[in-house]
């Protein structure tokens, strides 16, 4: 899968070309900063522009590219599988830990911030038996207390973790959890659903069981899809595990293994476009060159913002070039609802906070976006300070 | 909802027709003559060519026009609610058992297809207590038997049916069998996958406390979306019944109503492909105009086919004008696979029959598609025959 294959993810660029500039003559299409669902190229979306048999051969030739292409970006190809599945990237977490979790099993999750706190309550719902390992949302999980926990507790089955807590933008130290998890004999599900394509997971190097992601993060694609890489022989003794028929990935990856198609209808359409955005992440120079944009993204936000007055709340040593959340200004013109406002009517949608305790909102590094538009939210946002911190000093000032 | 709306679904009919141009200079795509996914209009597969803030206004919007337009659709805005949720077909019947039958309640199921079978699947590995009824695949489910079953069986809390049974075409009566569920103080759940949007659904008329259905069959979306239609009362009713976070359409409902934003990523593209899609469902006059249209697609395939010597597994009586299985031709100058590949290298897509005891294939009547296309399918059909018999009938033929 080398520039060729790469390549034929734009067939016709002349074509796309012009479905460009018929789309430019349109109401213009804010800039998503968000985490996900996020701006996506046009060759991503024009993917979608066609349907597909889904039992048809070149349907099948589509899910075998995508389930290869996913299991070699992480280096899993000899130990692992890729197994997709239809819906939202809470689906295939719940999928994943409903698949690999019996009910003598015991989940401890690692957890520091609401994407933790989703797979405890996903594991609970299932009536399995889980613990937390909780750290303040601006810190990061420590090893050294999950290795002091683990040897004294041999209860635990299975370790969880968020690689990138979306809550914050915090990187999760990741070599050393494993090593550990995997040290004390522990299975290791790890959630890198914003990290997956841009930040180094290395599946070859690293014990992890089971990796869960979504379409519509790093690899910039269109959401409505999951995927699990699962580790062959933890996937292979878990026939008949899954309380669900839908969430049950063995079952799923037994369909794909048997004759290539979907166990039920798939999303053709999205399935098309991470086909297409895969291939575009491998042309454009892969995972080094996703994070070296994203890294760009993110120096351009956070020097741009730190001159406006914006502080973010993590301490940079643990801050991924992710999603970056800033502190709300305390000063009196600053509105939360009216500097998104303020923002989406100039083309710019970022995304509300989700800190349990400060006041905050977050800016996403990902996408299709480059730090030419990054320097254009800049701008856009010293206009709104301008604009309201003039409305809010007028002696007659009424709220916009 | 009038014209005007449904107008807006093609905002640019300019630019919806150079893109249909510049696509029509590519490589022919198959017409989808299959159960779903299926082949959609431009205007729906153009609504994709965007991205949305799944948090933003514009968003939210779409999701409300979505919600209001469902369960107008089938009559219900005074007792039912739309509930929108991830992932195939399957997925929502899942989800709509998991939230609306607990521990205690016991579940008939009118089985004469794979898809009532796949009810009864369903909730057995959710630890349901499953009963079913069962008739042959080429025979509706008979009311009179329902009826004296839950005469005399009072444990039985809900039942559910499948509404056109896709494993043959065939149309379950639904008014009869709602009212006996009903008559019996029973709760009904009907598969609507491959009716909805054609066949009548009046939940104004019809006791059934939820329809299930999906964005690609009858609404000619794109796959990717579920959707039940519950009784307001017996939604109200399911809080933390359901053992599945992701399957919960209590709070996916509570999700809607709190804030009009989905719990979890939505898949954008796929939601404003079926909201551009019941657009043009109400333009185009709405089930009985789509009905009329599936019907003379219908009569126009198997008028054709008949000539041709196939004949159809059903009784006409119960044939639905959704799908249809034909018997495979006795003949030795026939053989499925060569007959799908034939018709493939034609630009047409059919579907594998899924009979449990008889060789047979299915052509589907649904999606944007004419009699003209069904013309040109029998064309198509009658010019293979001719190949087919004519490699057989050769002294030295070599199959192809």
């Amino acid at each position: 899968m080398a520039a060729a294959s790469a390549k034929s993810s734009r067939p016709d660029i002349e074509g796309a070309q012009t479905i460009d500039s018929l789309l430019q003559q349109r109401a213009p299409v804010p800039l998503l900063l968000t985490p996900g669902p996020l701006t996506t190229s046009l060759a991503t979306k024009e993917a979608m522009l066609r349907d597909f048999g889904s039992r048809d051969d070149e349907f099948i030739g589509l899910t075998g590219e995508l389930r290869a292409r996913l299991v070699q970006l992480a280096h899993g190809e000899d130990h692992h599988v890729a197994v997709p599945l239809q819906g939202s990237g809470t689906f295939i977490i719940e999928a994943a830990i409903a698949t690999l979790l019996r009910p003598t099993d015991k989940l401890l999750v690692l957890v520091n911030g609401a994407y933790g706190e989703r797979i405890a309550a996903i594991a609970r719902r299932l009536g399995r038996t889980v613990d937390c390992l909780t750290w303040p949302e601006d810190q990061p999980v420590a090893p050294a207390d999950l290795d002091r926990l683990l040897a004294r507790d041999d209860t635990t089955t299975h370790v969880a973790m968020v690689h990138c807590e979306t809550t914050t933008g915090l990187l999760n130290p990741l070599a050393e959890t494993a090593a550990i998890v995997s040290g004390h004999g522990r299975k290791f599900l790890l959630d890198a659903m914003s990290s997956f394509g841009a930040l180094p997971i290395d599946l070859s190097q690293t014990p992890i069981t089971a990796v869960m992601a979504s379409s519509n993060k790093c690899l910039e694609g269109v959401p409505g899809l999951g995927f699990a890489l699962i580790d062959k022989a933890a996937l292979a003794a878990a026939r008949g595990v899954s309380p669900s028929l839908s969430f049950d990935l063995f079952d799923q990856w037994r369909g794909f293994e048997s004759n290539g198609q979907w166990r039920f209808t798939p999303p053709v359409q999205v399935v098309a476009a991470l086909v297409a955005a895969l291939r575009q992440w491998e042309a454009d120079g892969g995972a080094e060159a996703r994070l070296g944009r994203y890294q760009a993204n993110f120096d351009c936000l956070t020097a741009g913002m730190a001159e406006l007055g914006f502080r973010s709340i993590l301490d940079p040593r643990f801050q991924a070039p992710i999603i970056v959340t800033f502190h709300e200004p305390i000063e009196s013109w600053f509105d939360f609802e009216r500097f998104y406002r303020g923002l989406a009517k100039r083309h710019f949608l970022i995304y509300p906070g989700k800190l349990s305790k400060r006041a905050s909102f977050r800016i996403g590094c990902i996408g299709a976006v480059t730090p030419a538009d990054m320097r254009r939210l800049l701008s856009a946002v010293s206009a709104l300070i301008a604009e309201m911190t003039l409305e809010i000093s007028k002696p007659d000032g009424v709220p916009l």
